[in-house]
């Protein structure tokens, strides 16, 4: 490396090399297709337990991958951490940082002194597991738009698949936030048998409406980009950065609230509190700030794997998925201990739809916690107010018998 | 006409024609340039009291133009109101009608019994008056980007003199909504001695930070488009409609509120209820809404217009303009009476904003009303709530002695 690494914090999980597993069978998906081969990137943290009982899965959520934690191997450059805020407290020595490093690590939420974290980059990623920018082994060039429409449910599917290779049956619990919650929800749902816990955050059974409508404004905007070329772009030299720079853009303005951006910026200008007059230029800094943030995240993020995630997170609907009407036929068989957190700036993933979910267990008999965290930063505050997420997720998970027999935290 | 002119409905206007008035000199902008020759396209409804005493100005906001209300002479097709809800009301018939049609007329609240009602297009608009689209004399072709960056008080500026030239000196109201409340605004602090009352509605005396936000994410998406070609698109038989459409589509959404998405579309899909598996398709039919606003829109709409008249707004900031920190100094010499009207779910253009104006004008001992309507539609509620706008309105104006020498209505 050109740089010196940075120093780690106390409690990090060190440096992490994502490692990467080629599952033995296709991957059965919900619109009728196979997938096959399919590779499945992944990250471990802490020492998996003699019972193989002290595991926690976390899942990722849209612009995310199985880099959750400690410090990258071989740092690309690029830090996953790009969310508001992320940028302020790593400064150029986190770069590499893992996207959920103040959660995961000894004496974190999901303590590695007890338990066995994994990380998988999910499917239809671009972080290493298999997706549309994967070959396409019936035509030896990449998939593009020929990838399956994926779901959350065969995002699960492939991770369940996957921890079936790495012989791992049970999970202490499955966590995540945003798109990564539902990925929780979906396990506690699809294998009710092997989730002791799932701790959902940020997230929701259904995306509401407007969120719909945001992320069909975001893919629409990379479908109509020409050098998205009905996204068989790959290889051509051109790829669709002018409209994954917009859509990137509207992600990064719902994952904040206005009071965050008025806290922030204002309505401070670039130059000297003075007009330029100019409609090409950025005049305010909260413009020249999510250009900044269009033009990083394009260079590290595939824009048909953003299409399909974005798609699968607005398909997600426990209730549909089990005849419509309520929620109670999805979670009826759900066995799992759930947790839920949201935060009461998130506009985008509010804490009333967690608050749906909470009712629905508890009117089935389900243990379900339910924790609204006073926070301004909207939806992002799954990645920032880490620290009083913290305790809330240790408490819920000591409840637990899982990972007694592994070794404790000495602190 | 191939098809029958609609029935007009009672208060009508009756059928109007859009008129041109070139101004004799050139308008001096913020910037330091000058502007000329400006033309500007305008609509009047009602007649002029003797005493000239019974005008009322009507400003439009973004998308808007000169057609405020009746029935246009000459249909386009396209009518102006293409807001939400407006298609549910106005069906095929309502095409022609007035932006604001159900604000002004005889009875309504702008009453053409008693006033002469004037709307203009603003500066820089692509309804007839001089913009972006518009001849360059200097060169011949038209200004596109080199057209001069406007503010609103430019916009005033332009209406000032065009009133000057239909020898109109005194204003009985200005009004408007969202930008057009910003442009009544600026007159009352531009020309304190010739506005006799305000009306802003839905408005603001300085765009919140993630307003700008939205707004720096839509005019980057036109700009991003390769069609705009640096803004020189004009006769080249290429538009940036593709930009376009994403600007109008996060526009779109920011004007509503999350429970009238929810409302209207839920999570209803465009197929029987059953997944189609598809990334290019519209799936959901707030998706299929969405791209038809946009592909609507771009038809009647120049870009260039939308990234001057954005621009502007954004830039209005009476504060600033009148040396930062505080309201005051900017309202200390309004001697307009001020009604102010905000919507409840109006995220956009909240009712804090208007709040602060209240504060601002009642601590300078200025006489002012602020009217909160409870209503679910966002910020379109400028234009859908019009019942309920009207007798504040009237209420408001009667308590006037202008137009007093002009016919009643005698309802």
């Amino acid at each position: 490396m050109s740089q010196p690494a940075p120093a780690l914090a106390a409690g990090t999980v060190g440096t992490v090399e994502t490692r990467h597993l080629d599952l033995p069978e296709p991957v059965r998906l919900d619109c009728g297709r196979e997938l096959h081969p399919v590779r499945v990137a992944y990250e471990t943290y802490g020492a998996l337990s003699p019972r193989r009982d002290n595991v926690i899965l976390v899942c990722h959520a849209l612009s995310g991958d199985a880099h959750a934690a400690g410090l990258a191997k071989a740092p690309s450059g690029q830090s996953t951490r790009d969310g508001f805020g992320a940028e302020d407290r790593d400064g150029a020595g986190g770069r590499g940082l893992g996207w959920w490093d103040g959660m995961i690590g000894p004496g974190k939420a999901f303590d590695t002194d007890r338990f066995f974290v994994i990380c998988t980059n999910l499917l239809g990623g671009c972080g290493g597991t298999t997706g549309p920018s994967s070959t396409d082994p019936a035509t030896g060039r990449p998939y593009g738009p020929d990838f399956p429409v994926i779901t959350v449910a065969d995002m699960v599917r492939t991770q369940r698949a996957f921890l079936d290779a790495l012989g791992i049956e049970r999970l202490a619990a499955v966590a995540g936030g945003s798109l990564g919650g539902m990925q929780a929800l979906q396990w506690a749902v699809l294998f009710p048998d092997q989730v002791d816990a799932v701790v959902a955050i940020a997230s929701t059974h259904a995306l509401h409406p407007q969120g719909v409508a945001w992320n069909a404004i975001a893919r629409d905007s990379i479908m109509r980009d020409p050098a998205w070329q009905g996204g068989h772009y790959y290889g051509t030299g051109r790829a669709p950065h002018a409209g994954m720079g917009v859509a990137r853009m509207v992600g990064h303005v719902t994952y904040l609230s206005a009071p965050a951006l008025s806290e922030k910026f204002g309505r401070r200008l670039q130059s000297a509190d003075a007009l330029r007059y100019t409609i090409i230029e950025p005049e305010f800094e909260v413009e020249s700030y999510l250009r900044h943030q269009a033009d990083s995240f394009v260079k590290r993020f595939d824009a048909n794997t953003y299409l399909y995630t974005s798609r699968a997170l607005t398909y997600f609907d426990l209730a549909r998925q089990h005849g419509g009407g309520s929620l109670s036929p999805a979670l009826e068989g759900v066995r799992a201990r759930t947790l839920l957190i949201a935060f009461s700036s998130d506009w985008l993933y509010p804490p009333s739809a967690s608050r749906e979910i909470e009712q629905a267990l508890r009117a089935l008999g389900k243990p379900v916690e339910f924790e609204v965290i006073e926070a301004p930063y909207g939806h992002d505050c799954f990645l920032l107010e880490e620290a009083r997420q913290t305790p809330i997720i240790r408490r819920f998970l000591a409840q637990d018998g899982a990972g007694t027999t592994s070794r404790k935290r000495s602190s």
